[in-house]
C-alpha cells in the first residue's frame, strides 16, 4: 500500500516489524483506535470532560456494565487505581489486597503517597484473594490504632496471569459487603478475563457485586488511557474532584473517550484480548514441548510464566526483551498482545528450543 | 483528497468546523502531530521511556535548551508542575509564586496534596513576580515554624496573558539564586512567549538562569503531553522516581515523545504559537474599536481579557463558549489557538459588536 | 513551707525567678496544674483515652460548651488544628482563613503536608475575618479545578491580639453555614477572649454557631496539652481515627485530661487568662506614656504590639527576649502570661523608657 | 508522710493502688520523674527547644550514645518513629520492617499518611529481622516502579518480647549499609533490652552501626515523651523541620527534656526496666507451673505471651484488663511495668491458677 508519507518533522526511529514478549504495553496502537482519534479531531470541544465523546461514552459503558455505571477517563493504570481507591476510602482507610497486587509492588508507593492509603497485604498462592484470605486482614474495625479496612481490591486477570471465575468474585463481594467493605477491581487486563471466561463483562463485575473498577485500555491497544468505572454510585464519592487533584484529568478528554468508544462500541476489546490470549496459549503449548522448560502457572490470560535455565534466558534476552519475574527461581514472564502474530510465537518458541539445546555459556 | 473513511466502531459526534474562544485546550490536535503519532506506531518499543523516540527527544530538547537539558515527558500540566516542583524541594519546602499562578488557583490543591508543598503566594498587578515581590515571602530561612522557601515559580506567559522579558527573568533568577532558591518556570504557554519575544527559548530560560520548567504541549496542538525539562541538573533530584510516584509515567511513552519531536524538531511550535498570538492581536484590535468594550490587560500572548457589560457577555455565551475571569468585574477571557482562523476572529468580533448594540435583555 | 528537695537525678538548670515577654509559652506550669498531675498519678489507668479522667473531662467541657460537646485531648496546638480541620473536610477540601492565621504562617505547612489541606487565605487589617472577606474565597463550589471551600477557620483571640465579639462570630457562622461551610475556631488563646469579653465560653462559640474548636491549654499554664472540642457532632467525622493517624494520641491521656479538669472545673482558666490580659493592659498603658513608642494594635488579649526604634528593641533584647513581629516596620510583640507580675511589667516598661532615652548605639 | 493535699480543682477519680498487666503505658509516672518536672518549673525558658534543659540533655544522651549523638524530644512513639524515618528517607523511599512492627500494625497508617512512606514488610518467626529476611525486600534499586528501599527498621525489644543481641544488630547494620540502607531502631522499650542484655546502650546501637533510633520514655515511667536520637548525623537530614511539620514539636520542651534527664542522668532508666523485666520473669515462672497455661515466646523483656483456654482468659479479664494478642490462637499478652510489684504478680498468677481449675463457664 503506497501511503504518502504524512507531513511531520518527526522521523521514524524504530522498526515497525519487530515485536517481542516483554509486555503488552510494548505494543503500539491498534489502527482502529488511531482512526478513532482522527475522527474526533478538528473543531473545538469543551475541555476536561464536557465534550460530546465523553458524554456518549457513558452510554457505551452502560451497555457493558449496566444502567448505573459511570465512566471517568484517566491517563494511566496507576492513576485509575489510586483515584478509584480514594473514592471509596476515608483518610483513615485501608485496602486489603494480594501481596502480589500491582498497587502494592509496581506503583512506587503511589497509593500510599498520593492517596494516603494503607495497604493490608495478604500472601496468595496464585494472585487471587478468597474470603478466607480477606479475613486475615479484615479485623480491628473501630480500633483507632489500626488503619481501618474499608476496601478489598482484586485484580482481574491477576498479575500472575490467573483469572477469577464469576462465582469466585461473587463470593468475595458477598463476604466483603457483609463486613462493610467495598470491592474494587483492578481491570488493567479485564478484557482478557472476559475473553477467557466467555461471559459478558457485567457477569463478573456489576452482577457479581463489584463496586468500582479500573478498566484497562493501554494494554489492549490504546494510545493511552484507562477508565475508572463506578458500578455502585452509592459507595463512591467525589470522583471528579479526586481525579483532578490526583492529576489525572485530561484537558482534551475527547481523545481518551473516543478511543474507548472505538474499543467498546463494537467488539474490538474482545477481539484484541481474545487474540492475545490465544497467542499465549499457543506459546505455552509450544514451550511445554521443550525439555527443560516448565510453564509454572495456569495460562488464563495473555501471560506465560516459565522456568528455564537462567543462562538460557539470558541468551534469549539478547534477541528478545522480556523480564525475570522472580530472580530467585529464574522464573520469567512472556506476554502476548493484540499484535502478536502466530509467526512471532513460533519464531520465539523455536528460539527457546534452540537455546535450550545449545551448550552452557562459556563462563 | 478522497480518503476512505477510517475503520473504527467510533462515530463522529461533533462538528469539526466549529471553533470558539474559550480555551486553547478546546482545540484539537494539529495534523502534523497526528501524523507523527502514526509514524511512531507499529512494532514494539520498550515501555516507560526506554524507547527510541524518548531517547531521541533528548537531543531535540538540547538544541533548544542547551547541552545539559533533560526532558521527562508527562501527561498534563498539573502533573508537570507538581513533579518538577517536588524534584527541587524537600519535604519541608515551600514555593513562592504569584497568587494568580495556575498551581495556586487551578490545580485543586494538587501541589499541596500530592507534593506536600506549601505555596507562599504574593499578589501581583499583572501575574508577574519581581525580586521585590519575591522578598515578601523569601524570609524565615532555618526557622522551623515556617515552611522553608526553596523555589520561586513563575509562569511564562502568565495566567493573565502577560510575558516576562528575558531581563526580567534573569533578574528573578539572580535574586532567587542569591537567596538559595531554585527557579521553576511553568511554561504551559512557553511557545507563545518565544513568539512574542522573538528570541530563542534558551534566551529567557537556560541563559537567564531558570533551573527547571514545564514545557507545554497540549495547549499548542498536542493530543496530550507536557515535558518537565531539567535545565540545571545540579539542583534537581530523582525526576524518574517522582514522575512514577506522581502517576505521570506513560507506558507507551513513544507516543508522547514523538509528538514533542514533531513540535520541536522543526518550527511547528513557533508557527502555531505565533499564529495564536497573531489571532489574539487581531481580536484585541477588533474589539478595541467597539464602544463599551475595554481590553484590560496587555495582549502579550494568545489571550485577550476584556470588560464589557455582563448581559452582553451572557448573550454571547449562548453562541460562543468562554469564561468569566473575574465575576466581580465581569471581566472575560478570550483565548486563541493554533487553529483559530481570521474568519473566526472577525465573526466573533462582529458578534460582540452586534450584541453591544442590541438593547438590554428582557428581564 | 520547707519542702524536702524532691528526689531526682535531674538538676535545676535555670533561674525560676526570671520571666520575660517573649511568649506565653515561655512560662512554666501553673502550680495547680502540677498538683492535678500528681493527683492523677499512681495505679494503672487504661491508656489512650479510656481512663476515668478523660471520661470525666467530657462533663467538664459540657458545662462550658453545652450538652453535645465532645473533647479530644491532643498534644499541641498545631495538632489540635490539623486534626480538627481534617474532621470537617474531605480530601478535596479547602480552608478559608486569614492570611495571618497560625495555621498559615506558623505550622511549617503541617495543614498541607499532614492534612492534605489547601488554605485559601485572605488578607485582613486586624487578623479578623468577616462575611465579606470570607466571600473573597467562598466560591467555585463544584468546580473540580478549585480546591473546594469547606471550612472557615477563625482564631480567637487572633494572632494580632484582637478579639471577635460574639456578634461578629455569629455573623461569620451564619454566613458560612448558608454557604455550606463549617466553622472552625483556633482557640489557642480562647480563655483570653472570654476574659476580655466577660461572657461565658459558649456565648461566642456553641451559641454563636461554631462547629469545632481547638481549646488552648499550654499557653494558659498547662504542662502540655490542647483539646479538640466538637460542638456540632453532625458536621464532624472520625475524630478518634484522625487523632491517632495524625500522631496526636497520648497513651497516658489521664495526665492531659486531669490538667484540663484542673483548668476548667473551677475558674483557673479565667483567673489565669484575666491576669495575663490585665498585665498586657498595664504594659500597654506604661509604654504608651513613653515618647517614641507606639502601641499599634488594639490590646484585647495578652499581647502588646508596638513600634519603636529598631536599635532600641535590639538593645532591649540583650536583657529581655522578645520577637520582632514585622521586620519591615520594626514592630515588636510583647506577650504576658499567667505568671507575669506587676513588677515584671513595671521593670520592663522602665527598661524600655531608659533605652529610649539612651543615645543611638555606636555603630 | 502527711502531705497536705495539693490545691487544685481537679479531683481523684481512680484508685492509685490498682495495677494490672495490660500494658506498660497503663502505669503512671515514676515519682522521680514528677519531681524532675517540678524542678524545671518556674520562671521563663525559651520555648520549642532552646531551653537549658534541652541543651543539657544533649550531654546526657552523649554519655550513653557517644559524642555524635543528638537528641530531639517529641511527644510520642508514633511521632518519634515517623519523624525519624522521614529524616532518613526521600519522598520516594521505602522502609523494610518486620510484618509485626509497630509502625506497620499499630500506628493507623501514620508512616504512610504523614510520612508518605511505603513499608516493605517481611514475616518473621519472632519479630526479628535478619540479613536474609532483609534481602527479601532489599532489591529493585533504581527501578522507578518500585518504592526505593532506603531504610531497615528494627524494634528493640521487639513487639513479641524478644531481644536482639548486639551481634545480631551488628550483622543487620553491616548488611544494610553494604546495600546503601540506613538502620533505624524503634526503641520504645530500648531500656528493657539493655537490662536484658546487661550491656551499655551504645553496645547494641551506636557501636553496632544503628544510625537513628526512637528512645522510649513513656513506657518506662515518663509522663509523656520520646526522643529521636540521631547517632550518625551523616545520614540524617532536617530533623528540626520534620519534627515541626509532623506536629511533634513541644512548646514547653523543658518539661520533656527534664524527664529524660531524670531518667538517664542516673540509673533510673535501668532500674525501672530491669524491675519490669524481673517481674515478667517472675510471672512467667509462676504461670509455667500452671497446667494448661503455655508461655509461648521467649521472655526477654517485660512481656509474657501465653496461651490458655479462651474462657479462662475471658473470666480473668473481668478482674484484670489485658489483651488478646492473637484472636485465632487465643494467645494473650501480659505486660509488666516499673511499678508492678511482686504481690501484683503473685496475686495475678494465683488468679490464673484459680480460674484454670474452675469448671468451664456455663454456656
Amino acid at each position: 500500500m503506497a501511503h504518502p508519507a504524512p507531513v511531520t518533522d518527526a522521523v521514524r526511529h524504530h522498526d515497525p516489524d519487530v515485536r517481542g514478549f516483554a509486555s503488552d504495553n510494548y505494543a503500539g496502537v491498534h489502527p482502529e483506535i488511531l482512526a478513532a482519534v482522527a475522527l474526533a479531531n478538528g473543531g473545538h470541544q469543551v475541555a476536561y470532560g464536557e465534550d460530546d465523546y465523553t458524554g456518549h461514552l457513558q452510554e457505551v459503558f452502560r451497555r457493558h456494565f449496566g444502567p448505573r455505571a459511570e465512566a471517568f477517563p484517566v491517563f494511566n493504570g496507576t492513576g485509575a487505581n489510586v483515584v478509584g481507591l480514594q473514592s471509596v476510602t476515608e483518610r483513615w482507610g485501608a485496602v486489603i489486597c494480594a501481596a502480589s497486587a500491582h498497587i502494592n509492588v509496581d506503583e512506587c508507593g503511589a497509593p500510599e503517597r498520593v492517596g494516603g492509603l494503607k495497604l493490608l497485604t495478604v500472601p496468595t498462592p496464585d494472585g487471587k484473594l478468597t474470603p478466607e484470605l480477606i479475613d486475615r486482614e479484615a479485623w480491628g474495625f473501630d480500633d483507632e490504632h489500626r488503619a481501618q479496612p474499608q476496601v478489598v481490591s482484586i485484580t482481574q486477570t491477576t498479575e500472575l496471569g490467573t483469572c477469577y471465575t464469576p462465582e469466585e468474585i461473587r463470593a468475595i463481594c458477598d463476604h466483603a459487603h457483609e463486613r462493610g467493605l467495598t470491592v474494587h477491581l483492578d481491570g488493567s487486563r479485564i478484557a482478557n478475563a472476559a475473553a477467557t471466561l466467555g461471559v459478558p463483562l457485567a457477569e463478573f463485575t456489576t452482577d457479581a457485586g463489584v463496586d468500582i473498577l479500573s478498566f484497562g485500555g493501554t494494554k489492549n491497544g490504546l494510545l493511552f488511557g484507562e477508565c475508572v468505572v463506578v458500578l455502585n454510585p452509592d459507595r463512591v464519592r467525589a470522583m471528579k474532584h479526586l481525579r483532578k487533584l490526583s492529576m489525572q484529568l485530561a484537558s482534551k478528554m475527547r481523545f481518551v473517550s473516543v478511543q474507548f468508544e472505538a474499543l467498546l462500541a463494537g467488539d474490538l476489546w474482545l477481539r484484541s484480548a481474545g487474540h492475545a490470549n490465544a497467542m499465549a496459549q499457543r506459546l505455552a503449548a509450544a514451550v511445554r514441548g521443550i525439555e527443560g522448560v516448565t510453564v509454572v502457572r495456569p495460562v488464563q490470560a495473555n501471560a506465560v510464566f516459565a522456568i528455564l535455565p537462567r543462562e538460557v534466558s539470558e541468551r534469549l534476552q539478547k534477541s528478545y526483551r522480556f523480564y525475570f519475574w522472580d530472580e530467585a527461581s529464574s522464573e520469567v514472564r512472556w506476554m502476548c498482545s493484540f499484535d502478536t502474530t502466530e509467526e512471532d510465537v513460533d519464531s520465539f518458541a523455536a528460539a527457546v528450543a534452540e537455546e535450550m539445546t545449545a551448550g552452557p555459556s562459556p563462563s
